[in-house]
């Protein structure tokens, strides 16, 4: 089965030891804290927005990879601590990457738009999301050539979209703002400057092998993406990701859960292995999968804030057609997406032992 | 290349006589005038609907293997002759056609939209599509318990489709009674009764090889599919046919012309094989590659119809939107029928010579 070749134990190396977590934790809430420093430095200029993103992607990030360390490693770290430290950080990455969400989907849906025009590429820009600095509109409306040559629906969908999901960022940026100045995550950043120097091994830990824990979280992957559909997904143009696309049911499709939960296993599983061997060599079987999944989350969520908005009061029938295309459009992309992943996890099953 | 493997010239086989040919046309006429008759007999009846399906249908079918094989062996057949009957053949075929092809559009897109409600297949029956029998609605509305699983939008919007292609074949079907009953028709009918006799061929005719013939027209759609953008069909989820999907032209996409120009042109070197070998045994890569270009076209005016039927004035955003989600999902029905006509044909180029 494909679990063994998703098992980070290399059966030629030998055992890793306990004291690698306890480096990785460590040099994660260094990342952690040199990002906040950055933002904090750059999130004050109005100019420094470009280094505001990056630091507030950082941030998200080592939030992730020391949240998800703490999972997947939780036996050998202090069962108290690590159960009051986990949701704090995902509150806070949650909290940190809604803004992004809003102007990427935002970014996405006008793209499709776009190309459903007809008209060519143009330069969508998502100018810097910054926390700290004025949440502007996410991405300029398209010029006043390119605009003519959408159809009345489709620029008018732009513009619903553009003012629905630009007041979606607005606020997720305050909400951000005022995460980021909260007693709440103060008590979290004093928390991770302590792990920066002291991590809360178990005692045994440092005697622990830790690739039976790494394997494990590959087998959880595995079992999830055994339970997906992966037959259907690697048809082509199966139509099984639009199949509800007109239920009534205004709820996102359900059949995306299972896949939104493999993607978020096999991060899992990807931080697991960089506990024990580093991002290098960086296994891209298991990032293009992870990036399938990705896509897929993204054109699930464009999709359902398209047809959210289709059920705007009062708009125009044109406007509603070119809500339910974009729609279709996106859930086509749902279907891709779920191609894609079931190539890129073959190749990776294909994989010599 | 392919051309080699599309010409029905098998190498271990000898010359086709022309008098192949003869055969060939006096039997296609043979079965028009049976056609006919058995038309005039079931149609006049009102529970004879099936019976009127299979007679119109087989009166298509051999008009246009006559009008094909025309076209293909022109060189062989009295010039005259053979350019009056071609547009009489095309005109009834084309005018037989129409009442047909609104009732399986009608059908595709009420399916399409139980799909999309998510509701389980039901059986969208086509009544028996009669020439000679009064056109009542092509497919009966969904019971009520059927109809309470879609939303208000895909309801409404099938409604509208039901209304406005019952309606376009309804005028097909009195547009269909009409040319029947015309002496143009009549003119023709005797001509394919003469035909069913004597074949009209030159003198030089018997003693020609109807390969080379039969080879240009393997030529001819080996040119039209190499123009194809087969590279780009060959890709799951291009996303090529929605382009321009929201564009303010009104016509069919331009992007669809060449397939359809290459589903003639298979269509006449389908009927050209059979001119010399018969139908047995049938090239069944040919006859897949066929119904992927039919599907494609059923697909493409299936999108046509529901883009066409949102231009409605005053219809409700609910079922602007259900059509534009419609149209996408036909639009990617094109796409996934270029890909499977591109699969097929893989098949046929690989064929060992």
């Amino acid at each position: 089965m494909a679990q063994q070749h998703l098992d980070p134990t290399d059966p030629t190396a030998g055992p890793v030891a306990g004291s690698a977590l306890g480096d990785y934790l460590r040099s994660q809430a260094t990342e952690f804290l040199r990002a906040l420093r950055s933002h904090r430095e750059t999130g004050a200029t109005a100019g420094g927005s470009e280094e505001a993103v990056d630091a507030a992607r950082a941030l998200r990030r080592s939030a992730r990879r020391i949240s998800g360390s703490l999972h997947t490693f939780r036996p050998l770290l202090d069962t108290e601590w690590s159960e009051q430290m986990r949701p704090e950080l995902a509150w806070l990455s949650g909290t940190l990457a809604l803004e992004h969400a809003c102007a990427a989907r935002l970014e996405r849906l006008l793209h499709a738009l776009h190309r459903l025009s007809g008209s060519a590429a143009f330069p969508v820009r998502t100018p810097g999301l910054t926390i700290g600095a004025p949440a502007g509109p996410a991405v300029p409306a398209p010029a006043a050539a390119e605009r003519s040559s959408l159809t009345v629906g489709a620029a008018k969908a732009g513009a619903l979209l553009e003012r629905q999901l630009t007041l979606a960022r607005t606020r997720a940026h305050s909400t951000a703002l005022q995460a980021l100045g909260s007693s709440r995550f103060h008590a979290v950043a004093d928390k991770v400057a302590v792990l920066a120097s002291e991590v809360p091994l178990t005692p045994a830990a440092a005697g622990t092998d830790l690739r039976p824990l790494a394997a494990a979280s590959g087998e959880r992957l595995t079992a999830a993406v055994t339970a997906l559909p992966l037959v259907t997904a690697g048809h082509p143009y199966n139509a099984e990701a639009l199949v509800h696309g007109l239920s009534p049911d205004p709820a996102p499709h359900p059949q995306d859960g299972p896949w939104h939960q493999v993607r978020l296993l096999l991060r899992l599983h990807r931080y697991a292995r960089e506990a024990l061997y580093g991002d290098d060599p960086v296994d891209v079987r298991l990032l293009a999968a992870g990036q399938a999944l990705n896509r897929h989350r993204d054109a699930s969520e464009a999709a359902a804030a398209a047809a959210s908005a289709a059920r705007t009061p009062r708009i125009a029938p044109a406007t509603a057609y070119a809500l339910g295309v974009l729609h279709a459009d996106q859930r086509h992309e749902v279907e891709a997406a779920r191609f894609a992943f079931h190539q890129s996890w073959q190749k990776q099953t294909v994989r010599t032992p």
